[in-house]
Order: C-alpha cells, then sequence, then structure tokens
C-alpha cells in the first residue's frame, strides 16, 4: 500500500516540534524509512535533532536528495486559531495546523514519494534525505551539520529539491533556483551628550545617522540580473531612546537589512557600507561603528538540467508552467548549494507563519506527485 | 539688625519644596516680609503657590521688582550626596543643599535686601517681590498667574530684576538682558510596515525620516544678531522600536528642540519647518505630522536705563564688568518682559539641577549687597 502523504503530514503536525524540540516528528520518519529499507541515522549537533537517511549505496553515480526540516515556529497568539494549532483538522478539503504549509506538508510528500518509489520501481542509485529540526532557529547545527556530517562520511547527493512552499497563489506557478543573499548591519553613532541650548558644547550624533541612513537609503545597489531582482536595503530601526527634549543624546543606533543578488557578495556589500559609514564619520566628527551579520550568499544554480526535470514534472502534474524565481527570503537551499545542484520546489506558501496556517489537501498529493515524477525522470 | 542672608537661605534650604510642593518655604517668606511691613497675597492658582509681596503705595511711579522661586528640582540620587539635600550643611565655607544656586540663595538676597533697605532708607516708591513655587515644572500657574493677578488688582512694576544664578564660573561675570526662544516639534513619519525582503510592497518611513532630520539639522537658521548667538535646533532622539531586522516599520518617531533668536518668532520658525515636512512627506509619499509645543519667544531688554543700572551696581561690588548675555535656557523673565523692563542677575549657577548643589557662602552676601545698591541706585 502506498504511502498517504496526507495522513503522514497530519500525524507530523500531531507532533508539536516548535524549534528547538524535536516532538517526535524525526522519530516518526525515521521509523517510516527504516521500515522502508533506508539506512538512517540521527545526526544530532549541540541538542539540535537531525536525520539522514539513504536507500541505496554510498556513493552511487546518481543519489537524488530531498532535503527539508520539521520544526515549526511557535504558535504565536493560540486564542485567535480556530482551530488546534497540532490538531490537524479536516475542514472543507483543508488541512489546519502550525506547519501545515511550512512544511510538514512537503516533507511527508517526499518521504512518501522516495519510499514508495524505491518499492515500486528500485532505482539505479541512491536517495538520500536530510531533515532537520532547526531551520526556523538559529539554523547553525541544522542542514550545516547534516552536510558536514556527510563531508565527514563520504556521504553525497548529485542533484537535491529542498521542499520549501514555493507557489505565491498557485499549485505549480513557481520553482527557485536561486535566493538571493542577506545580511544585517547595525550601526552605532557616538558623539558627545550636552545641553540642547548648548548644541556646540555637545556632538550630536543624530544629524550623523540622519545622513548616513539617507545616504545607504538613497543609494540604487543595481538594478537586477538575468535572474534576479534589484538588491535592496531597508533600514528597519532607529533609535535613541532619549526622554528629555533638552539633553542632546551621545548616541544612537539603526539597523539595516540588506537582500543582494548575483551582482554581489557580502564582502562588497559591507565594503560599500563601510566606505559610507568613514566617510559620515569624517565629515561629522563622530564615531560609527558597524557590525554585520551575514545570513547567506548569493547563488543560483543555473538553469539547466536539474531545473529543467524539475520544470517539467510540475507542468505535468499541474498544468502550470512554472517560472523560475530567485525570490524571497532565505532557506536552507543556501547551505545545500555548496554541496550539489539545488533547486526549491513546494506547494503555496501563503497561510506560513500565521494564525490558523493551512493547506489544501489536494496540494500535498500533487507535491508527491511531482516528487515521484522528479525521481522517476531522474534515474530514468 | 540687618536680614543675614546666609541664614534665611538655610532656613529656605530645609523646606523641602520639590515642585509643586510649597515646602514651607513660602510660608517662612510670608512671614518675613509681612513683620517687615510688606503687604502680602498668597496667589495660588490650580494648587500651585505663588507669593505677592509689596511694600510701598500700589501704583507708585518707581516700583521695582524682584522674581524668584522657591522650588526645587528633585534631589535625583539621593544616595549620591554627600550631604543632607535639604540640610543646608555648611563646609569650608560652602553651603549644600537642593536650591543652594536655583535659587534659595537669590530669593534669600533680594528678600534680605528688600526688607533691610525699606528699614534703613524708605523709598519714594514701592518694591515688589514675585515669588513663585512653579518655576522647574510646567510654569503655567507660577510667575504667569501672579502677573495675572497684579494686571486683575493694578498692581504693577516698573522695573524687574529675576534672581536666577547668571554666572558661569566667577561672581558677576554675566547678567542677562535677553533670552532666545525655545520650542520643541515632535515629528511622526507613517509609511507602511512589511517584510524587509520586500521592501517594494512596504512603504518603508525610516529614509523619509533620515531626510527629514538630514534637512532640519543641517539647515543654518541664522548667523547670530546683534545681541544673540546663532539660533540653533537640536535633533533629540529619533526612534522605532522595531525589534525586527526582517520587518520593515510602520512608523518613526523624532524631536527637534530649537532655540531662536530675535531674527526669529516660533511662527516661522514652525512654518519653516512644516514647508520641509511638506516637501519630505511629498517626495517619499509618506505621512508626517508635526507637534510643536513653544516654550517661549526670543526677547530682549535692550541694553539702556536698567542695564547699565544693574552693570554698575555688579561691578562695584565684585570689581567685575558683566557681560550682557543672552545665553541660556529659558527663565520666568520670559513672562515678565511682557509686564515690564527685565533683567537677569545672580551667581554662580554651575552646580545647579547637580548632585551636591552648593553656594560659597560669600557670594549669597555679595548678591544681598548688589541688590541693595540696586534699589539704592534706583531710588536715588
Amino acid at each position: 500500500m502506498p504511502v498517504d502523504p496526507i495522513a503522514l503530514t497530519a500525524d507530523l503536525i500531531r507532533c508539536p516540534s516548535v524549534t528547538p524540540v524535536e516532538g517526535g516528528a524525526l522519530q516518526l520518519l525515521d521509523k517510516l524509512l527504516s521500515d522502508a529499507g533506508f539506512e538512517t541515522t540521527r545526526v544530532d549537533r549541540n541538542g539540535t535533532p537531525n536525520l539522514f537517511a539513504r536507500w541505496g549505496a554510498r556513493g552511487a553515480n546518481k543519489s537524488f536528495g530531498f532535503n527539508g526540516h520539521t520544526d515549526v515556529v511557535p504558535v504565536g497568539d493560540e486564542a485567535a486559531w480556530t482551530v488546534d494549532p497540532f490538531g490537524a483538522k479536516i475542514r472543507d478539503g483543508i488541512m489546519y495546523g502550525r506547519g501545515a504549509t511550512d512544511m510538514k506538508s512537503g516533507v511527508a510528500a517526499f518521504a512518501a514519494a522516495a519510499v514508495d518509489f524505491v518499492k515500486d520501481t528500485p532505482p539505479d542509485g541512491a536517495i538520500i534525505l536530510t531533515i532537520t529540526g532547526d531551520e526556523e532557529g538559529p539554523s547553525t547545527d541544522g542542514t550545516i551539520a547534516l552536510l558536514d556530517w556527510m563531508q565527514t562520511n563520504n556521504e553525497a547527493m548529485t542533484a537535491c529539491i529542498v521542499g520549501e512552499p514555493t507557489c505565491p497563489n498557485k499549485m505549480g506557478e513557481m520553482i527557485k533556483v536561486g535566493r538571493r543573499g542577506s545580511l544585517t548591519s547595525h550601526f552605532t553613532v557616538t558623539g558627545k551628550q550636552g545641553h540642547s541650548a548648548y548644541p556646540h558644547r555637545a556632538n550630536n550624533p543624530l544629524p550623523a545617522m540622519a545622513r548616513l541612513v539617507d545616504r545607504l537609503a538613497s543609494h540604487e545597489m543595481d538594478q537586477g540580473s538575468d535572474h534576479f531582482d534589484a538588491s535592496t536595503l531597508a533600514v528597519v530601526t532607529i533609535d535613541t531612546g532619549n526622554p528629555a527634549t533638552n539633553v542632546i543624546p551621545a548616541a544612537c543606533k539603526a539597523s539595516a537589512n540588506v537582500r543582494f543578488n548575483d551582482l554581489h557578495t557580502s564582502a562588497d556589500v559591507i565594503a560599500w557600507m563601510q566606505s559610507e559609514v568613514d566617510a559620515v564619520a569624517a565629515e561629522f566628527g563622530v564615531q560609527i561603528d558597524m557590525n554585520t551579520r551575514v545570513s547567506g550568499e548569493s547563488f543560483l544554480t543555473p538553469p539547466g538540467e536539474l531545473s529543467d526535470l524539475v520544470s517539467a514534472a510540475v507542468e505535468m502534474e499541474t498544468g502550470v508552467t512554472p517560472e523560475l524565481s530567485t525570490t524571497g527570503g532565505t532557506s536552507d537551499a543556501r547551505f545545500v548549494k555548496n554541496h550539489c545542484p539545488v533547486v526549491e520546489v513546494g506547494l503555496v506558501g501563503k497561510t506560513m507563519h500565521q494564525v490558523d496556517e493551512c493547506v489544501p489537501i489536494e496540494q500535498i498529493t500533487q507535491l508527491k506527485a511531482i516528487y515521484t515524477r522528479v525521481l522517476r525522470d531522474y534515474f530514468s
């Protein structure tokens, strides 16, 4: 009997696996995959639960991978939900619950596809599943830990699908072949405190901050590239916390989030911001500290063999020709891309992270069919 | 026996008259002045205690006034004081306590001078004291209430000294013949919240705020006038309070404090800021609200009879020629100037509002001598 991806999604939703809690989700998958002949290993690191599973021989010429996560974001205001967030209730063909779209349905679809595929048509090669319990958290011991472990243990994928939701509104309309890079910089401008009646005795950090923000925010980083939208910089906060209108504050802080395309590396973005910082610091005679955290570099799996294969499968199963996109936030594809060609394809993500997160159950079936077709075509 | 202004200062310091508490300070002065033949009236308004006292006939051709306040700012961190803030302890010729300089010593000096002067050399005219218990607070029912009451009751001064501390470092070095105006504006820029990965779907208020602050802060309002320093604008805070680096905030707030000289009125300052607000709002497509509170207009008692008289007295008693200044924050002189020519002259204000506020006791004696000489010269 084939694995029902709808029932599997429901079982996974009932595991309350809010990051970093395992919640029984990986255990459930471990059992399913072991029973189907997969060799499984828990690759936990620093308390983060991760599952590696391989069917077929290590080092096969063709080793197709699926990557996903079973952890979910918190429920938020539980009173605002109309259903139990961990109940997997189905109403009018729609299943509700935290992780319904992001991404227990995706994991269920590829696990079901993989199990049935190796049973029905055992391929000449391997199928590898890497499933983490920390994609929604810091992601420092999740997919990275799995890939580190694979390298150490001579495990390799030759291509990989990340099963994150990729469609804005309609099933099949989008797959992702890359992502913009992302970094966040924190700026502190330090001047000299004083009385606002005597500004010449103080050195107000706020005009310098305003100039810096103006220069960063009004700069056009680029106009986009072949596969990417234009890079963006969003100043997300400026804060001083000075309640006294007769006092010039000593310091002011701001943060900016940059999403950059393949025309940039984080290093050149940082170098540009540092040059603006230096110019403003010199002009205003203030100290400006910049502290940057890089979430990921931009990357692109150039449209070709893998994206063609996935696009064709999506079109056959949904009747829709998917757009090859590089939009959106980060995903663990940013780690997988260092290992092998990677494409993201999943269902409609509209309700992810929201109250009453939900998925039409027919999309789960459709997604399993897409993944099955990808496997068949890849190994044919 | 003459009134000892040092003992009187100590008695006043021992009254814990933190705004808006009367603390016994006005009662003490009321008794002293009544006993000396002054006609006194408590002119309390909305719970704010105020004292009016006149010696001599109402409506005299020469009615010299003194204005001051007995309320003090809070003690702050009492543990940081090395003495009881309300103890008036004298150590090495210096008296310590809240209000030692701002301005119980000033009130004691002019009350002592007035009482002794009318006893020793009764003048052909009147001496009027207006003393409030709310100069450090909102000042809405203090000196204003006294002046309102005087108008209603046909009481008038022909000249007035405000006894606030006026010397930055050395006794006698400065008297004040006017003040800059002051206003504070609060700005709220409202855009549209969104995800920082999709800034085109949001409308970030921060670049608009940065541009507005930059335009306001980099504008040269003027280069000063005959008796005034250049006008200044200090942006004192910019705040967003957005902890999420992946979220573009909906709104941002900022405040600016403007000190403007006699080349401006508050109305033209506000009109200029509003034009900048309108320009930035239009350019960035955001809403910007501006809310302004005017603390006072700029004013000048043109150097002449009164300032000459006061300068001469200061020089005779201290050996120092005072500078006629318009610097500093606001004082109740901004209200008195609508009533009659006003000059501010007092002692060194260096420790005002600080921990271990203190006054060299010889300065109190000197200040009484200055006030006495002013009275003598005014009525001679």
